[in-house]
């Protein structure tokens, strides 16, 4: 019942990267606009943005036995995603679990939880999306599992899909699909980037769009 | 039905601009307690503090096809002010529409909803006061209506009344008071500065505002 | 039954000067997992660290009254700690009152209601730990309690209990467990200090802790 | 600022006793999907139906005193509307007013804050929808309005509106479209009874709306 | 740290059935409006109106090993007041519980966290008042006390205090104040009826309470 | 991309209706604590009990039209269970949906959403178990899928997973284990039935479940 499964696939790294630069928005959408984590999960700080391997856990509420077991199983390139069974705002992770992370290469945590030491994480730039920030100690009594499927913030969550985590928010991409989406996700980027140059110098969306017809048709009315 | 009110009476520059340097919490005073906007109005980085005059946007939860339409009616000094029909978290707003609304002049936008590219806006200083951080992204299916009445986050905002927005939330001021509401927030603050340096000099409220008599007559015990 | 209790018993400068240091999840972790304040409780900006004996006040939903009351009894390394008799978000304490509090050596507020002025409270670097932040104005029109015990944000605080707030929230120590509670963060921080070295050079919580035989026997799989 | 507006022009008692018959969600629909309010005020019983014209009131947070000044304004068939200055969950009424109020032929009372006394209210049958149910008495010391226009739950009530209010929440009809709405609603109400008995005998929205040509255009697949 | 206080003090039995008749509303204003816990406790069954001697039940998150320990703790006549030491939702207790508990005389259950086997209790007239209804199990791993003193809701609840509960929430008694309480209250009860029978013949608050003098000193204008 | 799964496998209906003997709590346990959806999801009335083979639906916000696409592929004995792409608190469903859904069998609805029409569903008991009661209109303009995977309330459903709920809330059971989960919940049920009598006969769980020792061993002190 309680598994650690140690073999993962994982997504090429020319892919994942390429996820970090398009950022949540865009990925979102050129995915056809799902895969977001609920809007409650913040980050503890301003400006990270980051594209990684999800190394999953499944935690019994209040105890954050199974991070240690996580930890391991970490390779560099890699974040972790944490779902507790059951409603908890607890902090299970802090600055020594960070560290002890960080050596290993670990990008980040996504925890659908509370997490503490915001300022040790913060100096350490270990970047965190959680739903709360809460010192609240935890306990090692439970058993959870490791690189299992989870529901995270109303998400599902495989071992390896990629997580694509800035000020926006968490989206999470299929690994399967990650390198089509990456694809879609760069050709609106550069589509984005034209249009942008167009609003700025002053053109309207209504006619780059060609809104105004339509918009007519439904029985827009100016007066 | 569904209207855009192409002329909208504006306040003065001047009375805009006066009501800036106040702030929200002197305005907010100055006219008699009232216009504050819900509490979960934040702004999406500090220090940006502004005023400016209102264009209106009601449109369909989880569709931002008017936000399009709305920008054509911006003139320079305004700010965008969005409620959706029914509650809505979605991104209704990023850099692309900051992009042609700062073209035009807009000095923010305040949404009862979402809005992402949190990091393009901030660097475009670009500021916006919303009820959620959020990349879903929205459709362009439904009409709405530009520079009606409307309700955001609990309050009446008419096209053309003032939007005043700072770290401490936003409030708004009816147009036609917006001059009495200058003068007596510029009263407010003269009269503010003269406490401020008693009181950092040590003198009491208890003393300046001579409260100890009533208090005392109210029953208040010293033990 | 509106009492000012005048005087209170304080913890020693040098044991409030030591937790300060430790922070907020080390004091609770080494006093026994108690403590906190509910995680609703954030700063007003980041990095802010404080450690200081409690000024209580009782006041009445949206009424200020007592925050003047209560800044007369202030010494020099105080805190003030405030909780409403029934819910409020208004905005109890703004930049005139931090002026006069700061005036008396006070090192910050901890209030389960909104507080104003965000700007000015930081760049005064007043530090504030709120619920909301909120620049609904307040009467003065109900006698509340000065230095009684209260329950702030789900916790007893009793005046003179020492008050350690930092970015990860507030927690609250008895003034006569605060020796004692110094002495475990301390060596708390100790240990941890050896810990962090060995986690950043590379070892596995799962062995510095011996974990890996217990999560046998309770029937973890690796597959 | 603080007024009683003695004299309000309330709609004929045949269209409002006409609206009490087809409901929240259908006049809702009727008068083109506005006027609801928010999802949180819920009634205290089940069963309530009622419509009412409504005597509103801007009431200071945590203070009842306009409630007694508003019952004297009712006439029978009216219902109170209340609406706190700033957020508040405190029981401004109870089985006494509702005493003074049910003596006046007041239909009820619709409150974004708290009530209390529930189970008198109950079995008097005097219909309360709120925001909270909470027991925590109010002061009288702050002046409100009586019969001016409010922000009730995120939607303006100006006095003399219609109140619709069921199981399913509380919706506002302008007075003057009043009467529109209503031969609406009860269109509306005879085509859905058509409606009714064809999907009780098993027929398919898809036909019945005749959609299954439209899905298919859009996309739809079936496998 | 982890203790079970066998012997309690209790109230008069007298004064504990003579505060039910009241209720919790009357109780809470002839107390000087204190003691309701938090609005979000709700009875899971309406109609439900008891008076107790409280047995409190400090637990951890999501382990209910403590209400095992607090049964035997019971006698007749008690109620069970529970909160965990950190935020739950999880189920602590259901119709096996209730069993046992209801056995040894148990009138119902306070609960700051989940409830579980809602049909079993209604069916068994046991009533609760909790945060939550939710299913989730809960384990037996880690200490708590039982008659210490606890925070429940925002409230201080010492073990032998009086507990009020009824349709509109929860209020506690200081088992010391209780019959000052209770004699306050019975004269609250017996002023009330009198002005009932005024009201509901149709005699207007205004006037019972000479309430038109001041409002008009306060500058209420009629118009 | 959008699709309409129209054969999907349904577990044996003797299992199905010997889980909604069992359950919410029950099957919970039964299947190790998990499958329950998240506790905001409520009854609209008291006292309904159900167990149906899930036909899922993933609809966008606002938007009902895949209900009437759904209500085709209902069987006899399955039940509605839809998902937002995006929060919303609409009410995608009323008494004419219910109507042709109870026309076809189906025993009710889970809805991560808003519901109307609160009043006929409960005459016509037909249970739904929902986020929010909002009459909020909705429209037919997006896709959406038919029994294709989906998160609801937190908890992954797929088509054909057996759904149970009732006043605790909705679990679901994994239509491959829904055997193996009823032969434990019926053999839990037996063993509860025996514990039932002795804890009624005022038996201790101390002693039942023999706990002296073990809380003991763990340093629980009497005092």
């Amino acid at each position: 019942m309680n598994v650690v499964v140690q073999h993962i696939e994982r997504a090429e790294q020319r892919i994942i990267d390429g996820l970090a630069v398009c950022g949540v928005a865009t990925v979102h959408e050129a995915q056809g606009r799902k895969g977001l984590l609920a809007d409650y999960m913040r980050p503890i700080y301003s400006g990270a943005s980051v594209a990684a391997s999800a190394v999953t856990i499944s935690a019994a509420p209040c105890d954050n036995w199974m991070v240690h077991v996580a930890i391991e199983q970490l390779q560099s390139g890699d974040i972790l995603v944490l779902a507790p069974t059951s409603p908890s705002n607890s902090g299970y992770f802090g600055d020594l679990l960070a560290t002890s992370a960080q050596a290993r290469g670990c990008r980040g945590l996504i925890i659908d939880a509370g997490v503490r030491d915001i300022r040790d994480l913060t100096s350490m730039q270990f970047p965190v999306w959680s739903k709360a920030i809460f010192a609240q100690g935890t306990v090692k009594e439970t058993l959870g599992s490791v690189n299992v499927p989870i529901i995270c913030a109303g998400e599902l969550i495989n071992p390896g899909d990629i997580i694509v985590a800035d000020d926006d928010g968490v989206c999470v991409v299929r690994r399967e699909e990650a390198a089509d989406v990456l694809d879609k996700a760069q050709r609106r980027m550069a589509l984005e980037e034209e249009k942008r140059q167009r609003l700025a110098a002053g053109e309207l969306g209504l006619d780059i769009y060609q809104m105004r017809e339509r918009l007519k048709e439904r029985g827009l009315k100016y007066v």
